[in-house]
């Protein structure tokens, strides 16, 4: 395995949905950081369970607790550990997926590469993993304020419903006023709808997350292979159950002719930026100052509270029961998780920039 | 800069589009594989310059030769270094952009990054970098044939032409028959007009590479944050111009239901599979079994044949001149980097894998 | 700050020597690897203080707990989670050197590395952060077992009483018979007395610690950075006290000939061997099949029961008072931890070996 | 293989001895450094073969090029590519150790590690390599001169021949005075009869190069895992026939009392430093403004003017010819290779400390 994401600011994550906790390690956040505990608790509450009734109904207060790297209320330079111990662990609810391989699930895969898996709620592979990466997030965010760099998601698409406003026709503060974390509330009514639908009929559905990074300076990016794009999308494709990425104009884009696609560039008093930003403000892996904006797909939840059919341990036709608590669409609760993971590559990109030139 | 990239099977890049030539080292290689010259040089020539009246007109044979890490024609477990040395470089005809930043190039995020920059022809940033990552590609190739892995590509997408078929329904042998690498060969007869006459309109346009990988073993991907769609997102997100990349069911599958997008396991006959595979052949950052597919979005290339506005160095409003020898549709000439850095990506993950369990 | 070491089998160091506890993550351990908790226990046990008259009379008993990774008894190829925590933590105890530095240790570095500092008990520059690290190495050693390759180490020099015996003469199972860890039972006596007389004037002393690795396969090693002592090397150099380390002949063996040195290779009814062992077991980087020796030097603790001249925080000239429960000389209670460090980098390189060669 | 060595500062190895040539990729290089190519000529020199009577005869001009990475005299951010061609290159002089295992050379572990090994000159695990280390250790020196930071060694043993004289006792100046490189011109006089001696008995000797690091930052290192001392010991263990490494009091230092070795700090007018430095410049990894030093041990060198016995690839007894042209002692040659490979751990862990604080 490979638990580790970053090069100067490291997160490893580490913990099982069942077992004892989940939780992460922070290395590399520089010293003398102010540590808001309330603002870390605010960011795991946005992620936790049971926050509505299209959430899945578990209920996990998703409390924290710093083990190190912490002291009189900042950071030390050294390794920020923070421990979310399990609370509604409820193991023998698992014991029906023990022998038998949930379709579009991490099952077969585990057993197959490892010889052996936590079956417990996914172990290893259960989105659960993510609060660990919520809480580095937030320390990201903390260290990026200082930066005035600030990550934001919202959702934009649920099924078919799509919005169709870009980022900049929208009021980002309204995305938390509603259980869809869609800023449109008008939208976001048609989505809760939708969701709620889904659920009755105990099934699940995909869904679209958009994330926008503002007041990025010029210059982060690691060109060639750490593109900031790269590590942007690297990231993203690294949450569960996310099966695309598209940054700037991303796959509408290829329609365009380059006359209409390229980014003008102007100076406006001073401050030289691009009439247009089809490029999502990344232009050679680099960032050109402007917004970042990007799109992250999420395919329907693979748990459905329908019987389903597959196979056991030895390969013998099995059905896989429907049951236990689960969200029937996983994009409210992906919004802390996306902004999470782009807060962190935000932060490990201005500090590796810091080494673009000598300092005397 | 961040040249280098993968795990065990590592590749650093190097070069300028217009200084002494581009190269790639090959770090991690096993010992005893044979390098087939004349498969490398077939590669680079399905990506060089000048194939048909749809590429640029640049004339670069791309030849190749190998400075270290090859022996009586194996690979001896060092470094390969190649070689690709630039032959059409006429610095002079980069004059005219030596002070003015080409929108959406990386002309003014590279100079505002380092403070100087190699401005003939894109130097760093250029797509000729791409030549050396192909020979790598190559090599992984060699590799993996040992394995029976098989990385394959095609255009699936010019504009607003889009193959309506997976790639199931097509016969990939026919996708080196036309200049398009379009195995429809009806399809890549319109392609082929339309970037006729975006090229004759002095404009270019975007496009999707499809990427297939067939014959996968079980378990390859290292979760969490080394997912194999995550490390093959990474390396496409690297490709010059990429702005998106979806595996599987991507974008399109957000709109579907739990219960029909998850992919039912079967034990056919002891081969155990999924019925469908909308999950790409990966579940859970891992490899399946099942065919891994992808598509990777190109914007419409940068460089078009007209005057455009912007900026000097010094801020002044400036025009950027349409001249010079480029492509009007890039995919036709990125399906062999698709391929190349699928391969890379797939060598590395068939060594890593190689450490999962232990062997006694 | 970098605070994990391997390719493969990596570790992650966390904790403070008065917060929470300390701890460690080991990712890349493979699946299947039975975790003897009574084992790791009794290494802890080695490295615990009190163990004696001649070692801190501090009182922790270094229980540890797994926080994930282990299901069923076994390692599951998550990455393990061990924790440590912090029991007999008097804090006040350290309020005399809050804002004073004391020689020769990490105080002012520290201070001025990252502006702020945890000084109760050293914090993060405590070598009770190396609790993790032979936890660590127990799992380590558990993985190597299945191989055959044993780590051990024993104190061969304490001040000026050194060994005048190699690691063959000797019989390393004695180690464990002797508070002071060295396997010659009388100079142990000797080495015991010196010690406890050094402790008595409230002074410290230095010695050295003697690894051996034995059964070692041949081709461990990745030249030419990560050639198999180099590894060893940077593990030894990476424990607290530690200013030398030598493998093989070693500082003795510069003032040979190299036809002496020379280590002849016969062929031994089919095992190949060398006659000598000047090498300690590696030629080029790549252990040769030979036992692995190596000495690593420790200084004499820095923690004196004497008053010292430092300075302040403000740079004023200031006292400090040697008080707090220390340990005379280091050594004893370093084997478990020089042991615990080769048998971490041996693991991580048996795991990395499993990639010279392509498998089919 | 593993040829990639830094974090920020990279370089990459690649080459072998009687191949097209060796070189090496420096990544990282903050844009902007001049590079004046006279003076890495100048440090080539001082390595290349041939210099005096008690160095090998072989004539190498070790002449270079830059084939990336340098734009009108400075580097551009880009990866820096050098290449040295072998020119002496006689192959055949090498068939008599085509199937025979070259005592305490790395014939016989690449042989079972690679199962093929390019064996002219001992191909990649020749000491010509480092040829490029030099090189890119020119890079880091022009680097460092901006910070005022200077790399310098000496020989300061051959054989039973040891300086008594500390470095402060000796003027480094008078270093490059004399063949041996050894700044004591009496001594370095016993030096070169001692080792011309050994020349004429067809024989070798080994050596101690001291290295030297001053006007050092306070705060350089990276503790847990990267602390600076272990950071340059696995620089100096990866030079070819290094034994052993010690930093500050060293080996020495285990026989002082804690209230001799520890260093006690005082404020000099403003500047704080320690009246003593037995820590060599290095507490808790990081380094504290005294200077670093540090003695690398040397094995003899193990090619030998004499028969050797030994064994074929196919295990049977076999005669080592005693042939070719080699150096009695390696130390004269070795000492611009302990000064690069410092130079380039001082210049990457300079850039990586800059990421230590946040710069808003």
């Amino acid at each position: 395995m490979s638990n580790t994401i970053g090069n100067i600011f490291k997160i490893t994550s580490f913990g099982e949905s069942h077992g004892a906790g989940v939780g992460v390690i922070i290395d590399g956040c520089p010293a003398g950081i102010e540590i808001d505990e309330t603002f870390i608790q605010s960011e795991l509450d946005r992620r936790k369970p049971g926050q509505s009734r299209i959430t899945t109904q578990r209920k996990e207060a998703d409390g924290f607790e710093f083990f190190s790297g912490v002291f009189e209320g900042k950071s030390t330079g050294a390794p920020i550990t923070i421990l979310i111990k399990n609370q509604d662990q409820k193991s023998k609810d698992y014991d029906h997926i023990k022998d038998v391989y949930r379709p579009s699930h991490a099952d077969f895969t585990y057993q197959e590469k490892y010889g052996i898996r936590d079956y417990r709620g996914g172990g290893r592979s259960s989105a659960r993993i993510t609060a660990g990466w919520v809480a580095a997030g937030a320390i990201a965010k903390l260290m990026l304020r200082q930066l005035k760099i600030a990550c934001q998601a919202y959702v934009s698409q649920v099924g078919e419903l799509q919005l169709s406003k870009s980022y900049k026709e929208l009021d980002l503060s309204q995305t938390e006023s509603n259980d869809v974390r869609c800023p449109d509330t008008e939208m976001a009514k048609e989505m809760f709808e939708l969701i709620d639908q889904v659920r009755k009929e105990r099934d699940t559905i995909g869904g679209v997350v958009t994330g926008v990074i503002s007041n990025v300076p010029v210059g982060l990016g690691e060109p060639l292979f750490d593109k900031l794009n790269a590590a942007i999308g690297h990231a993203m494709l690294s949450i569960n159950a996310v099966k695309g990425f598209e940054l700037g104009s991303g796959f509408e884009g290829v329609k365009m002719r380059g006359s209409t696609h390229n980014d003008s560039i102007e100076n406006n008093d001073g401050r030289i930026h691009t009439t247009t930003n089809h490029s999502g403000g990344v232009q050679g892996g680099i960032s050109n100052g402007e917004d970042i904006y990007f799109n992250v797909a999420f395919k329907p939840v693979a748990t459905i509270m329908q019987d389903q059919s597959s196979i056991d341990k030895e390969g013998n036709a099995a059905t896989v029961q429907g049951k236990g608590r689960h969200d029937p669409c996983v994009v409210p609760r992906a919004v802390p998780i996306v902004e999470a993971m782009s807060a962190i590559v935000m932060a490990d990109f201005s500090l590796l920039a810091q080494t673009n030139k000598l300092r005397g």
